[in-house]
């Protein structure tokens, strides 16, 4: 018996709507990205902005990640805590690389790079789905949730 | 041409030996894992641990993630930063689901769950390889490193 969850009764996860994944993918600047690789996923942090309801990251031209994000399917995937709750979010999409603006209206925010080298390459995902679930933290090795 | 970074001469990125990377691992307790479904990625947050060299999750069972996972090639990932430099590890390996332990010294440590959920699974993905990276961060919109 497949389920997607624990059982209802004892299940704390919450799915969050489409406004709270939002507001934290706003808030957050460090996310991930999977993708496959012939039969094989791989995995990259990267630094990112929300620009007109896409994921914008940038990197390095020519690198490994553009080749293998250019018109491919992936996810990307944010997630964080503090003392009281854990949350996630996923965005599913399409990833192309858009021109870097000529026009810096043209895209309103690029991501900052955190490291010096040349970041040149600009890579938008288009979502498709944005799904998140936030859970209660269980309070670590405490006697009480007091 | 493709490289694999930027050119050397602006590359600041450095890439950590593998007892760099075994150290993020032990100090840290939120990853993620991808993997491969058909073709498409799929990322999942996971709480974790290492225990004899191997990263140890716990989920419940007969979830979508413990479908994935077992005997699969997965991808396991984790990162942070500081104000000072940004990192990344990543496990490449294979994922197999494990006896919960009768004995509590087979497996000597486990994650405790963050949700209060039954999280019975024990999933342990063996490394086939561990790579990681670090980058110095760019200081936020301020003028001077000083």
């Amino acid at each position: 018996m497949t389920t997607s969850t624990t059982s209802a009764t004892t299940d704390p996860l919450r799915t969050m709507d489409e406004r709270e994944c939002w507001a934290y993918l706003q808030q957050e600047e460090l996310g991930r990205i999977a993708v496959t690789l012939g039969r094989e996923p791989e995995i990259f942090p990267v630094n990112y902005v929300v620009d007109h309801g896409c994921i914008v990251i940038r990197t390095a031209p020519g690198t490994k990640l553009v080749d293998l994000l250019i018109n491919s399917r992936v996810v990307f995937e944010i997630d964080g805590h503090d003392d009281a709750i854990g949350w996630s979010v996923v965005v599913k999409g399409f990833a192309e690389e858009v021109d870097p603006p000529a026009d810096p209206h043209q895209v309103r925010h690029l991501p900052t790079p955190w490291i010096d080298s040349r970041k040149d390459a600009v890579i938008e995902i288009t979502p498709v789905t944005v799904t998140g679930r936030s859970f209660p933290r269980r309070p670590k090795a405490t006697p009480s949730a007091e």
